[in-house]
């Protein structure tokens, strides 16, 4: 299975592609911003695909040529603005959703932010409203459509050295996981079909990723 | 006929509920952010509700008590930045539109932006770009409802004094309109049941507003 990682240059991303190319059943295909982004990738023998997220969806959908699923992890970033929040995690998510559908690849994993229900819009700081609210309406889009979807909602992301464990839920009690966890989680996610047309938040905690995956 | 005017306060606005107080069969519910702006709004005889629309759905939707139209003619302003754009033009957009249907208020007016296509986005500025996204998804979230519903897609907005005379049509040439001529566009649809369903472009031109609504 190809799996086209979309956003793969950040550092889920990354940890994403390696653990997909040490996979025997799963290759990936890194989508990246850069060609100078590519050396990471072809070291460690994954396909790469240079796009620009804010083109139009027509380009974007080339990428997923050849494609039996798609992650998304691509995210503005903290050093960007509002603007950037709105183009990326709003409107290119909705345009790979829209891509996915569009070349019939049916498997398609989000990784959102932690809380996007309309409480949490509410309830947020004014400088991150804007971000909940893009989140909020590109998970809308997705469980709108009828693609194989997992929407997978991660604590608070750190750059500690993954446990290989973690609590999975519908709801879990706020907390942080490391981004390598996060990378584990979409792929056991990947490999286990009963993900789909799930959503969970997951955070650090006890359970070997894969049985906490499964037991969702 | 009650119309809850939602952005009052704002030029468009503002002519707008004066036009409504003038008519016979309406009558106005000027949806304001503040009490200091409500006395334009008594001098004219209209009712007025203060509401903040980043407040959540259910203290929005209490506005639209003993209301038959709604139309939605707020704006985050140029003077803000993108942040609002996505609170505002996108999110407050989707609250109204849900405030609408959960209260039955089924007639809705929208005024949006020229031209909120997928075109329109991937060839907008930069600088542009994130208000044309959040018009985008807010149009296409009021299209998927069952509301009886018009989008109003005025050209570029002047303060010029109104000539009440327009063009309009699916597809106009990009021009200008005078903030006035677009009230008294809104006015003649709320009075037009034909344009239910529709969405058109309006910029000043040579027919009489009431024709080239009737005329759509």
């Amino acid at each position: 299975m190809k799996v086209l990682v979309i956003g793969a240059n950040g550092q889920v991303g990354k940890h994403l592609v390696k653990f997909i190319q040490e996979s025997d059943d799963l290759e990936a295909k890194a989508m990246i911003r850069k060609e100078e982004q590519a050396s990471y990738f072809k070291d460690l023998g994954a396909e790469t695909v240079v796009v620009d997220l804010e083109d139009d969806p027509d380009t974007i959908a080339k990428a997923f040529e050849g494609v039996d699923a798609v992650v998304f992890t691509a995210g503005s970033g903290p050093n960007t603005g509002p603007d950037k929040t709105m183009l990326i995690d709003l409107d290119a998510a909705v345009k790979t959703i829209e891509a996915s559908k569009a070349t019939g690849v049916n498997r398609y994993i989000m990784i959102s932010s932690f809380d996007t229900t309309r409480e949490k819009i509410q309830e947020a700081p004014p400088s991150f409203a804007p971000y909940v609210v893009a989140k909020h309406y590109a998970d809308d889009w997705l469980r709108k459509t009828d693609l194989d979807y997992t929407i997978i909602h991660p604590g608070r992301l750190t750059n500690e050295e993954g446990s290989g464990q973690v609590k999975a839920a519908e709801e879990v009690e706020r907390g942080e996981i490391p981004r390598e966890d996060v990378a584990k989680v979409i792929l056991a996610s990947l490999k286990n079909d009963s993900t789909i047309g799930k959503e969970f938040q997951v955070v650090g905690g006890t359970d070997k990723v894969e049985d906490a995956i499964a037991g969702l």
